[in-house]
């Protein structure tokens, strides 16, 4: 499988100079996460930006009844953190738990903040991944909303293809908001 | 009523000199709206930041059964607009009414570009307005799945103490997610 570079992810927001990202990228930690490992946990400060290189991150919560949902799939070439906590540097309100063996890069509070001073366009990469931040909970709210769980599974679908052979179904399922026979019905009527 | 000043409001964000402002604020519009108006339509491209000088919008939206819900309350001081499809020129999720009779600035899609490439710290801004409403998206995510009625009642009242006094009881149980029963019941438990 290929390693998705971040250095091309990035560069797909901004320009970023070679000898920018040399010096830049000096701050970029690889970390090697086993499958099932929490690799951050609610009610801790978010110090890391991941960027998954490959495998699959869970983004989850535990809600009001005590349910643990989950809220997000990061996928390989996308970023995962709970961002409000990383920012305002707060408890977290979300845990991130590796679905699968993954690599990835690990942006530190500090490396962003740098970014934002000594990066030609550093301020302008904040603001795009905080509006693409901004989209995906936008896209949330939508979906809890005036999504049907169809559309909901098919935008899932789209998203991550591969996702219903990768991870255990009530992930899925806890995803959508739905219960595992609702999921299953789906997914016959989808064949 | 003192009007608030949009000038003030970003300087609590950056750093605007007085020249820049002066160049910059030409671009801004005053729109005075009546109570009950709506000055943005879901569906429309949302074209306009709205900067609420005196008065109160409402965000609204219809949900999957057909249903209106009320998204957000933008008090003086703050900022109103669908920002997703403000920033992606889409059409918009959310409709916006005025409550009251209202001052409003408003600054349009050209005024925002202009102000990234060509104010000092523009596109500082942006990440800020931009890591704001993505933080205000993060507590209705919250609020949802993790917040009792009674705790939005209280955050609520916290935001806005005059909100109960200023507009019809009907809008806030639909904003609590509540019944107009239950919201008597809490207000009354209140007193």
């Amino acid at each position: 499988m290929i390693l998705v570079d971040i250095y091309k992810t990035l560069t797909d927001h901004i320009d970023i100079s070679e000898t920018e990202w040399k010096d830049y990228s000096q701050m970029l930690r690889t970390r090697i996460v086993r499958k099932k490992e929490i690799i951050h946990m609610q009610g801790n400060i978010c110090r890391e930006v991941f960027f998954v290189r490959k495998g699959l991150l869970r983004i989850f919560f535990i809600d009001c009844d005590g349910n643990e949902k989950t809220f997000h799939f990061a996928h390989e070439g996308t970023f995962a953190t709970d961002y409000e906590s990383f920012l305002k540097q707060i408890p977290a309100s979300y845990s991130i738990q590796a679905l699968e063996n993954c690599e990835l890069n690990s942006m530190s509070y500090e490396m962003i903040q740098y970014g934002y001073t000594n990066l030609r366009n550093g301020e302008k990469l904040g603001r795009l991944l905080a509006e693409e931040y901004f989209f995906l909970f936008s896209d949330k709210i939508r979906a809890i909303y005036t999504l049907t769980p169809l559309e909901r599974y098919n935008n899932l679908k789209k998203e991550i293809p591969s996702i219903f052979q990768r991870i255990p179904q009530h992930y899925i399922a806890s995803f959508l908001n739905i219960s595992s026979v609702h999921l299953s019905r789906l997914k016959k009527q989808d064949r």
